[in-house]
């Protein structure tokens, strides 16, 4: 049972994470001012199929525990959260929405940490390092808000029509 | 306990559906050719709002429920499927590929129906509606390809630079 649902959590994952492949980074990206600790390109997609692999075997974990119910609620909405936040900002460029959307996703990844430490500690354990990398990718998002101002109160590009 | 996991629950449906405001319909949607039977707009934000509802009302009842590994698993898969569907048909008009993500919410949503019934029927017969909707969507999708067999082969548009 944990293995089935493993294989499901982990394709919830990768449903998140075709937004990456679907939604690159490209020139406007490559455009904006960006502090000196920008995580270099590579490493983004590294770091999050480690973190979904995390991810998966922590829901996994609770999933086949008793009293799981606030944890898996918090696992599905870190998922949502997650899913939505690069079209936002990559797909949009919509730098301050962005922002909103990591500061909620952060809540939910602290909160969902939380909740499953409490039916296991090695689930809430594997959380920790999705914790800290979304902690980057809000001082990220943050510092390219400071940085480049203009581009940010332009509220960001209207989809291609 | 189910009130607070019905309110997690719900926030991630809406997450979900944040999409739905940040990539509207907007001109490309209005230039479509599409099939008779095509729901008017207003009809989406209320079948939407009315299927998380369910949704959330599910999730919540099996969450509280003694095995729920599989269903929550699915659970957390269709809310990510779901919230990829919308910038990827909308966000960047890419029709096939919109097609491709809808196949798989729709297993996804048939495969949860079936995994929160085992647990809860009541909470397996609230996806009923989700389902035939996805249903409907997918058909729309396909529709719209079939309709607009030039802007299909364009492969949607890049996103705005």
């Amino acid at each position: 049972m944990f293995w089935i649902a493993f294989v499901i959590f982990l394709a919830a994952c990768f449903g998140a994470g075709a937004t990456g492949a679907m939604f690159p980074p490209g020139a406007w990206y490559r455009s904006l001012n960006k502090p000196s600790w920008t995580p270099p390109d590579w490493l983004f997609p590294v770091a999050w199929t480690t973190l979904y692999l995390c991810m998966a075997t922590a829901g996994a974990r609770v999933a086949v525990a008793d009293d799981n119910a606030i944890a898996m609620g918090l696992w599905a909405l870190q998922i949502a959260l997650n899913t939505l936040w690069t079209p936002v900002f990559f797909g949009l460029h919509r730098i301050r929405a962005g922002m909103v959307v990591l500061g909620c996703l952060w809540v939910a990844v602290a909160a969902a940490m939380v909740a499953l430490w409490q039916v296991d500690w090695i689930a809430g354990a594997l959380f920790a390092p999705y914790l800290l990398w979304v902690t980057v990718a809000g001082a990220l998002n943050g510092a390219v808000w400071r940085l480049n101002p203009e581009v940010a109160r332009a509220g960001g590009a209207q989809p291609a029509e």
